[in-house]
Order: structure tokens, then sequence, then C-alpha cells
């Protein structure tokens, strides 16, 4: 058995290994501003408009010419004809002379001839004539065409990641669709003849595929769409079937499963068949994913993943994530890493990385991590873990009691 | 004009005045697993099966009876009869007899009659002989039937926050639906006979909606679905269809706009028509806030918030946002609070609390904040606004230099 065995590499050679063969390249589309939430901006958004568009009103009052106003206070108010009414959404068309003034309510557009507003409570209204008790100068309570925003300013930059705020500012300004990354498609395929969808009723020697929900949810926290293709059993003609699909309408490939030298390790040798270059890597210094496999085929890559749940997550962690984020037009992926002490020595072994996945928990002297017990092909593991360290190639030991850096499974 | 002006109360009083009238709910419903990723888990999750499902292989190698296999090392071999080979997914009828073994790959079920694995590189296969260099212990590289987890354990617990891996838990036990909470529906109107549609053409004394965008995602931050129901004038006939159409298809309504006491004050007026008991609450405490009114009809809440699009979302975090988070399932709503030192101070009015848009920024000596002076009309404090402080009733000042308590706008 095991017939070509793995030409082991480290991470960092296997991404140069694939980055001669292929690159992340982001794609941009126009989308409704509905659908922009949390998407990267691929150009600037500058607003085509003045902000607010016309003089308003501030305040519900009257919108006056100052100089009428000048001297007024409660003991000696000034007196102005009522000569109309404005409100928020129309234009008087009525010029505002001397001694007159009209209603205004809060967000009107200023009438011509007045150049202040008196505030409500500072007036009185009595047989058509308003009694202002309180004077203003020019522009007061009016704000301003264009003094929250100019007209060709830049509301949202090239590059952010469009939150609430940036959404709300780009409506109002008036631009209703924006051009940003579009998310790339990635397949998700389960292989093994012993896999079985959740829902269906156990058979014997069948376990049922997790990976197929997790490696989703992992996809979508890269800003990327997920596509499941489902499970295939490890027959040739229909691994070759699906893979041809993926290939046809995803951006990338993830396959889990059946990457092992073991007898049933035959999806590599597909990839290889499917397109040229075929597989470029198969095998990674990295425990687990030693038996991960890297392939290219019509221009896009496929990545091969162990098909235990916790490894799946932690290669998929350090090897495909921060390539789909780039997809994704994220430049720099977030990946929260905190600080904790060891519960417990760990023995690694030399000339490889070791990714363990751990606990955390709150204990006397703060935060303490633990390494799980049941190994990463446990499905407690996964439900326990909330993150791994990371012990590289030449160290063999990580004390009880050292502080080590915790890389937190990525989540949004 | 503004005839009956508002009763303010502060916002205890009008939390305790809705909660006689109405409660927050969560529902349950039963849906795919795919589409319950972030949901809040209705009930316990029990594993139906033992997992594994049955003895399989740890590793690829060969099935044996561990008691063939003492004393063996690689000077003495012990020699085994190959007689058949097991691959994941399918059984094996023969029961293996004494000195005998069949091949196995990893994940198999392990054939009756053996009870341990003798890995790969611990055996070599000569004509139909297996040499077995390495002796086995009973259950050796063997993963027993449930010793994962076993049948009636609860994989997820009611009330989880369902994460990736709890989704991959329950999709390895087979259960490909769950009972979470349903979102709740929420409409959001925007009022205001001067609002236009972002996209369409700037007319005058117009000027474009953000809140309808601001408060949806707002909402879906909360664990909610938001409705946008669009933008309606300040007719009452036009607002009485759009809120009657709210009413019946959503769980909870948020209407901006048209809640101050002006002239174009005619929402809360509506509200008390539609339904029993109307307008509870007219005028809060808060600035900003004083003109944000509460309705009840039908058993739902009307939640009425101001135009300007920062008072509208630092309404909708002090008030809505704890409703809308319960009604999602979501007991403790996460907010992030961080503390930062004051630039500049602030004076606030005596007897009401002040919500005061801050910006962020790393300076000498660590984290400064400072008001945003434009105020929450302007649009550019939408964007530079990382949210806000809260200045109790009874302070007048805030001193430069002080550290205050950020609450950041909650995004997800």
């Amino acid at each position: 058995m095991a017939a070509k065995f793995l030409q082991v590499v480290d991470l960092e050679e296997a991404k140069r290994i694939l980055e001669k063969h292929w690159c992340p390249v982001p794609r941009a589309a126009l989308v409704p501003l509905d659908e922009a939430f949390g998407s990267v901006l691929a150009e600037d958004v500058a607003s085509p408009i003045d902000v607010p568009p016309f003089d308003r009103a501030a305040y519900d009052g009257f919108a006056v010419r100052a100089s009428d106003t000048f001297g007024a206070d409660g003991g000696q108010p000034r007196n102005l004809k009522l000569a109309g009414k404005v409100m928020a959404g129309t234009w008087l068309k009525k010029k505002i002379n001397r001694k007159e003034c009209v209603e205004i309510t809060t967000g009107a557009p200023m009438p011509r001839g007045a150049d202040a507003v008196v505030m409500a409570e500072n007036a009185t209204v009595e047989n058509g004539t308003v009694l202002v008790r309180r004077a203003v100068s020019p522009s007061e309570n009016v704000s301003e065409r264009g003094s929250d925003i100019k007209s060709g300013k830049i509301v949202a930059t090239k590059g952010k990641i469009l939150n609430i705020r940036d959404i709300g500012a780009i409506a109002a300004v008036g631009v209703g669709r924006v051009r940003v990354i579009s998310k790339p498609k990635v397949a998700i395929i389960s292989t093994g003849s012993e896999i079985l969808e959740p829902g269906s009723k156990l058979k014997p020697a069948k376990i049922y595929d997790s990976n197929g929900f997790t490696l989703s949810q992992a996809v979508k926290s890269c800003g990327c769409e997920a596509v499941r293709l489902g499970i295939v059993a490890d027959r040739p003609a229909a691994i070759r079937v699906i893979l041809k699909k993926a290939l046809d309408e995803c951006d990338a490939v993830l396959i889990s499963g059946g990457t092992s030298a073991g007898s049933g390790d035959i999806v590599p040798e597909i990839v290889g068949k499917i397109g040229k270059p075929g597989v470029i890597v198969h095998g990674l210094s990295l425990k687990p994913g030693k038996p991960t496999f890297i392939g290219v085929a019509g221009g896009k890559p496929i990545f091969g993943l162990p098909g235990y749940p916790v490894s799946a997550l932690m290669v998929f962690d350090k090897l495909v994530a921060p390539y789909l984020s780039k997809m994704a037009g994220i430049e720099v992926r977030g990946q929260i890493k905190i600080q904790a002490r060891l519960s417990g020595k760990i023995i690694s072994a030399r000339g490889r990385t070791e990714l363990v996945p751990v606990k955390l928990e709150f204990g006397k002297g703060g935060l303490k991590t633990s390494p799980l017990l049941k190994g990463s092909g446990s499905i407690v593991s996964l439900t326990s873990a909330d993150g791994y360290i990371e012990i590289p190639r030449q160290q063999e030991l990580v004390e009880e009691g050292e502080v080590v850096e915790v890389k937190l499974f990525g989540e949004k």
C-alpha cells in the first residue's frame, strides 16, 4: 500500500510554489447599497451633491431677514408680518421682503430674502403678526448648502469594509449603487465512501459529514460565498465529475478527506489528470496537515484538506484563509490572538510545525489554556476548542506555565 | 404651532411604561442546519447516535487479534495470513480467525474477531503474509464506538449562539434540522415629504434618505430581519397605510423622522388612531431623543426615532436594541465599551441624560476621544463617530482629560 509517498514541504515553501502558478485577484461588481454592507469598496465614493443641497432651517420657527430682528428682546419684541408657511420638502415661491417672515419647519429650504431662523420658542403669533423676542444674526439657525459635505468630497474610500455608518453616508449623498469587491465563490466537497449527509438515516460503516458545514462557515468568514457541493464517494468517476463542476462554477475548490496516502487516496491523482499543472504540493511538514495537497487546474486553486474536523479547520486557517480573504479584497485579515498561560506541557516532534487545538479558561492568575486530549479526530474537540497554538519546527517542548499565543478560530 | 407638547419621561420610566403593554417574546422555528449559523438554539441538541457509531480503525494498517502480535519486534516479526481488505464505508462479512489479519484504512469498521490495528509502517506484506514488527495491545489504534460522543449526550445547549464548530458537531451526530429562535421581522419606515430614495434624481427642497439604510443594518446586528418599507411623505393617509402594512407583516416597527412637535408632526397622532393603547410615551429626557415616541398597537411596539442620522442610531442603541435582541433570543447583547481620555471638556444640560457622539484616536498617553463638533444632524458626524459617551442627568460638566467610557456603535 501507499505507492508513491508524499514529498513533504513546509508551509511557506508550499505557498511559494502555489504563487508561481496562481495569485488571488479580487474582482469588482456594482451592487445595490442594501447589499453592500460588509463588502470591500472597490473605488472611492465621491458625493455628487452638496449636503445639505440647499440652505435649510435647522429648527422649527420663522424664517426672517436677520436685520429686521436687531434689538429684539423680551421687553421689546420686533413685529413681523406672517407672510406664509414653508414645510420640509416644499419650496416657497414668494420672496421675503422687509418686515416679513414665514413659518418654517426643520429641514425646509430657506425662502429667498430670508437669511436666519427665529426658533419657535422665541416668538409668538398674534393676528397675523409674529412677535420676535430674540434677535438673530445672519445665518443663525440655518444649515447652509454644502456645509456638511461639498460636492466632490470623498465620503467612503476604496478598500474600506463598509459599515453601517458608511452605508448611511453613501445613501445621504444619493448614491444608490456602489462598486465593491464581489464575493469569490468557493466550492466545498466532502469525500469518502463512509460519509453521509446529516438528516439522512445512519447506515452500517457510515458516519455523518461535518466538514461540509464547518468549512462553509469558515469560507463565509473570509468574505466569500460558500457553494457546498455535497458528498462524493471514493470513486474516481464521481470525483472527476464533481471536481469539473466545481472548477466550472467557482473561483476556488476545497475538498476534504481522501487526501492521505492510504488505499482510499485517489483525489490528488484525479486532480493531476483534470488540468495543468495539477497537484503541485502533496504533503506539508505541519501536524496535523501532513496529507494536505494543493493543486491548480484551469487557473483555479484546489486545496485538499484533512478529513478530521479540527485538522481541516486548522489547516484551512493557516493555508487557505489568507488567500480567500485576499480574493475577497480584504488585505489584512483580522485574526484574534490572545495570550494565555499553558496548563500542562506539550511535547512536539522536531522538524515540523505543530498546531495544537486548545481550550481557554479563566483560572487563578488569569487566562489559562490547555491542549485538548481527544485529538483532532474528535467531535468533542471540535466544540471545546477555542483556537490553537502553533509550535515552531525547531521546538520540542512547551513547558507548563509558559505564556503562549492562542489563535482564535476566525468567525464573524 | 406645537399644540400639545411632549410630556418628557426618562429612559427607564419609558421602558417601564412600554413593558406594561408589551414584552419581547422570542419565537422558535425548525430550520435546516445550513441556515442555523449565528442563530440562538431554542432547545438542547442531543446526539441520537454513538460517535463513532462503530469500532473503527484510527490509522491505515492491519486489523489483527492483539494476542497474535504479542512478542513481535523488528528482529522477531509475527507472521499473519492476509485474509482480505476493508475500506472506509464498507463492512467485511468475514470474521478474523487466529493468525489472520486484514488490510484496513482509517475510518473503516473493525472486522469481527479483530481487536487492534497494527499501523502500516510497522508491517510489510510478502506473498500473502503480513510480517508484524511491533506488538499491539487490545484496542490499540482503534476508536471505540461511542468513545467520542455517547448516544443521548447534549452536543449543543439551548440558548447557545451557534458558531461554526457547533454546526459541525450537530452535523457530525447526524442532525439535519435544528430548532432556533426565529429572526423577528422589524419594519423600517422613513417619513418626511423632503426625503428621496438614494439613486433617484435630486429634486428641489429634497434630501436623500439615510436612516432607512443605517437602521436596517442596526436591526440586523441585533439578530433580526430588517424589512425596509421605504419612504413615506408627511400625509396622514399614506402614513396610515404603511403603518398598517408594517403591523400586519412585522413584529416591531421603527419609524424615523416626523416625530417632533413641529407642524410636520403627524405620525404619533396616527399611531394613536390605529390601535390600542396607541402612543404611550412621547418625549424622552434624553439629548438627542427628546421627540422620540413609543406606541403599541395590535400587540406590537412602534418606536418613533429622531430624523437626524446620528441621533436615530444613538436612540436605537439605548432604547430599541435591547428589546430587539431579546426578541431574537439573545439574553445579553454584547456591546463593546472602552475607556478613553477625553480631549476637550463637554458642558451638558442638567436634568436630562445626554449622548455625545465621539471619535476615537490614538495619541500620546493612549486612547483619546473627542466629541464631534458638527452635531447629530451631520452626515460627516455619521462617518466619523466611533460611538458615544453618556452624560448622566445630574452632571453638568465632563472635564478635559477625564477618563470616560465610550460605547461603540454595535455592528457585527
